[in-house]
């Protein structure tokens, strides 16, 4: 693979191709988990709220008493050096996600002395979730639970997924694209892998508890369309019998923005695939971004697989 | 530093010398804490209860459904070589701790497929436990509470720790020396973090309830001594309470075999450091391993620093 | 169809053809599930415990504080007799299922005053079970909890069944075979619907803790023959963890006794189906019944599905 | 009982004379509670909210998943048949309850297929309920804790009262009128059996969170009726503790409408009996359904026992 | 009243007559409950086990960090002197009670410094539990929960019994002589107030799980005599369930010893008061008091009230 | 100590010296906790929300059904002689605490019936919080879990304060200064030791729940103050992780009124010591009680410990 086309990440203060982005095994994070990490894509090739992304990513740390050896200011210019090295890259109607890595360094600091740190690029898989715009997605209720915040904070975005993973392995025994809505220890409806629940009842948008789930940057940006466009949006303890009862559902993650729900455990959700609220925010966002990322995604589908 | 005079890991396939021992950044442990580990010490140079310590592994392995690509005996066998490559440069009161970490594997597989899997050794730092021999361990209980099973097992060695550093740093509040002592989601004592706590009332041991905690070699190690010696073992639900009021406490890991507790937030926990039952376990452990590994440890501190 | 080729029923002193067993729609077991009831099966047409059926049968009772009007003795005749007159009508290689239903009686006592208790046989459905045996069963962890203690006895059989309904439902979307295995309030797995579930481990038989399930008359008979054949037997709060590791998992019920299990959530258990230990069960029940109740069940299937 | 004096019920597409209004005791409803219900009451004969009555029927219908093989459209022309039918046998003071059950079907589809619809109306007995208005209620914290919602949502009208009803037994140790109120797992306040709890404090109605009750129709009800009072309405999790400071409490139900509460625990709630929040909501409530309730009540007293 | 007719009391190193003991309004046992306590009864004017009262004193004042400024030997001599002055004032069929409540001491620590200590006995008030060993005790259980072990340890006797007093006025709205049994958090039956509570169920007797109890003299006291009498004893987490099914229950205290239990929430407990086993038990003790107890509570009974 | 130079306490109706305030050894309080207290404090030595106080201290009263024999009027009489009667005695820049102590009464109603009611000053300590003003207050999370609702309200200022002093005790392992910010059963933050704990968040003034926390008349004037500042106030369920996310936090009680919060488990909280908000909050204070407390409580210090 010649140089020249491949990609270039950051890694520990150097810019290199990604086939030799490495860290030594004796990393914290390889061996305990104890790294951070946070996501962002571009649209049209440019970081969308970078800026809210890397707060996040800062809260994270602090709360696990990380140090970076980076100021905010320094993580952001080096993340859109990373990216504007990487543009020449994207083809026409891809995007990237952006990804950083923060663990706390070494076990043995005889190769490399505080945190290690890593940002890449990888093209958006379009392809893998162009379907769930006009299918929607199948929602599954594990019997994992969420991890609890009296354990470990759900607000940080810390390198402790196996708990979502487990719950991941329950929702893929129904279907190979079905997703895990997990609960919270209550039996409320918390989050998904990587993704917030919304739903929509009597023309109000629901939104989960926020002390169990991740504070998703495109859950706000719902909240925020959801405002501009006039829709009521309420925080509560919901749960699964809610969510039957719902007119739509959606989840909200960086890489797909909005996809609809389809299913919950089996049950239809709503009677349109996606339901109005869901269309509105949909274009709303596509709005914002400048982008119609629907038709972006599905244009990675043969043609006959891209729906009505 | 030549090489000659560095150790080696085991790195997919591969012994290479520590330094050159890396991962690619786009490994799911690195990010997303999605691998598992064990920690196995040798007595002597040579490893202790390997084979129990593998077993774990595969255990966890098999819960969190990652496949090393290696079978039980190859990965013993690999352990076996690397060791064996190392022990040459192992000091003559020195012992390794030998890791092994097993990723799900990259995110990007363009790099690599399949489990990344990493073996290596690292003397024990002897210097920074001996003297919990002589002075014993002072223990808080911190706010956190150990991670419940209904969200993930407690008896798989996942890259999941940041509930057990967000502990620690509590504890560490206190003294830098302390450990944390977790609780469970009911307020009965679980596990320190890397070792398991057992206390010693009216003669018999007293063991946490296993449903909570990581089901230690060297916490099996003593039940087995515990036999041997015809001492009680009773396994409950005990809460600080029962700790305050005991005889005798002990935490026990990989590395130190065995620790006694000096103090439980702030109180004075028995009579002697060690008690009497933990001397006695101790000394039936060395007799087991061929090392009196209390004499081990102590010899890396400057003579003054010995104690009596 | 003519009345000497129908079944009998006994409701409220009346025995009747079944198409005559009614209850009014004032009952307020059909309205509010206030009613408890149990199932008996018969081997060779005989009832099987049918005395420890109605002690458990007399304790929901007595829990519920229903009056059957009818003492346990009499109860006891009155189910002889009507197994008696519809003995004639069991195929050769069928067996009955005897269930008895008693609700505190109606809302409006015009029509009746007191319990409305019927008891009737319904040919048991080998069909619908038999591959069990040779296939094992799909179990799956279902989102729903078990109904805790402290609300409702788990220790009663209530037509409160609901809660199973619930989880089966979310069970039934990985396959239309597959059972939920529940887990109580704290993740520890309870029982299935209408089943006791156990594994076996290290040679030793693992019972999940009582509290949370209905002792069932087969998971008794289990533990008594297990005392025959020298298994040990462990009552203890496990996990799904436990299960994934174990050796051998079945699940045990009147109608079909014994049915191996053959993955959890997807994953295998075990290396045989049924493994070792299930099969001396399997084997010492029909002795104890004096039925092979496998073959029998087998021979409901054509011969191409009956397995090896 | 001539059958012209008879009052008649709907079951399965018949309508037929109370006397003959059964069903088969293959019942699922009736063995394993699998049924939902609802309840209607008239006003001056008229079936009151029927609509939001059928609307919560169809939500139980839908969590439950049970299909009743009729339109809520059908079953709301088919209900006012009912009540058509029955209201020549009206009293001149009486009014009905009209309950909806649905039960899934029979166990032995030979007799039946699909679901078990019944619809009856009965004369309210407003003898049993009328001393409420005039003497309040006695409350009662039991020690069963109200059915958590990861078991079964409160929120559907399941065939599962055994929960309640022992929470009944024990508030009727206190005293034979006494009305349990039964708390969450929490502790906090949650409902009645067959009644929705709700308290005054500095002016603010205070309803227990929605999470872990029925959404009464009358409780909305009564928040409908505060609303056009200017009577401000607060949702929140309630203990006992908020309750003893409260100024005064009252249970909504079906049957009675609103009942003043008189004491919780033996200890008085507020000052007169009823309330003047209270009273107020009594009268709009008269006035919206068009008949003096309370003094419909009364009538069914002996003129002794009216209370001043 | 003459002082040679009134008892003394020993107070912080002085003994005084009663009337004269008194301790500050500063004390912070008086305004924080900052105190523990313990409480021995006399069989014949002799302290019984007074050893094990001050043992336990000893562990409450450790666990709560209450320095008494006294050794057990000095605290057991004082209370022997307390004794010895009073036994001359104590009737033929009297006992004494015997009161040890020591407070971290002043808030304000012009007036005193270090604990307040207070040894008082009162005559044992035969007459109001007298009735219990006839007719039994009227159980009920309460909606309070007993407090959890996280928040504070359920097995040190320390001055903060609101939470019992809370339990006792929901029993006693039933009967003024019924007794609270609290549940813990889970709802296990746990203690009452001021007793433990076991059951007897097919010949084994059965103590609540001790993680959520105070470990009672009286109740060890029973599984000693259990053991003696070869009477098997199990302890476990048990449900109202369990009870409502049992075959005897008895509550154990320092005071009366054994009184057996007439009813659980109204639901009579065994055929025979007291049952078998309850009466074994108290033969044994009265054994070995060496004193009828049930004898000398009758006789503060008119002959009338005595029973059979 | 002359008596006139020596303050006076209210005792069950008489004004006595403070030396001569005494109560008997066998107060229910004393050696149950059974008792109830409020403590409320003067600024320029006149009583600050007195009426607030004796309105709370009466919520309890009736929560714990303690009769108090005394009217509120009648408390807030005596309450103004007995801070009349100590005034003279009173330093220039001194201010006096009035505690008032309601016990249920004696168990031996020889030496007095009815509840023991005492009411006494004393000057505030204003050397052992000044340095909070300028310092911070070092806050630490314990492991013991603040008594849950169901358990005992937090709303009522009882007497059983033990679980408070656990909690402590841990953290004063940290620091002889730091103070405990207990976590509910759920791991919100609730209150600290006889004080409230509040943070702030992107301008809004963030309050702990209000259903785990003493309902602190200080924490409803800070909000109170905010209204008037126009700055939001928010309640809702928090985590430690909020906090240490937080610009600010602070404490508040009846002697200090509002301390700012240095540190939460070490890490530090805001960039300002008392950050702007608190600043404003303790200004609006000062004016409200016409006391600049800060500057008050400064004073008490060596000119050399008082700051910046």
């Amino acid at each position: 693979m010649p140089q020249n086309t491949e990609r270039v990440a950051y890694v520990n203060g150097n810019t290199v191709p990604e086939s030799q982005a490495v860290i030594s095994v004796f990393d914290r994070g390889f061996r305990w988990g104890d790294s951070v990490y946070d996501m962002t894509r571009t649209f049209g090739g440019e970081p969308f709220k970078l800026g809210a992304h890397l707060d996040r990513l800062y809260r994270s740390l602090l709360y696990t008493r990380i140090d970076p050896g980076l100021s905010k200011n320094e993580m952001e210019e080096i993340t859109q050096e990373v990216v504007a090295s990487n543009r020449r890259l994207l083809g026409p109607s891809d995007d990237y996600s952006i990804t950083h890595v923060v663990s706390r360094g070494l076990i043995d600091t005889r190769f490399h002395e505080g945190a290690n740190v890593a940002i890449y690029c990888l093209p958006l898989a379009f392809a893998t979730f162009a379907r769930q715009y006009v299918d929607g997605t199948r929602i599954i209720t594990p019997a994992v639970r969420r991890t609890p915040p009296q354990s470990l904070s759900p607000k940080a975005k810390i390198a402790n997924k196996m708990n979502h993973f487990m719950a991941e392995f329950e929702a893929k025994e129904t279907h190979p694209d079905a997703v895990a809505l997990m609960l919270d220890m209550d039996g409320n409806v918390a989050e998904c892998t990587g993704a917030n629940f919304m739903f929509v009842a009597d023309g109000v948008i629901k939104v989960p508890n926020r002390r169990h789930v991740l504070p998703g940057i495109s859950m706000e940006t719902v909240i925020e369309l959801a405002e501009t466009l006039d829709i009521p949006v309420q925080e509560g303890d919901y749960t699964p019998f809610d969510v039957y009862q719902s007119d739509e559902a959606f989840i909200t993650s960086t890489s797909y923005s909005i996809a609809p729900v389809a299913t919950l455990n089996g049950r239809p959700i709503g009677d349109e695939m996606p339901g109005p609220i869901t269309r509105g925010l949909l274009a709303a966002w596509s709005d914002l971004a400048g982008v119609n990322f629907v038709d972006q995604a599905l244009s990675h589908l043969p043609q006959s697989e891209r729906g009505s």
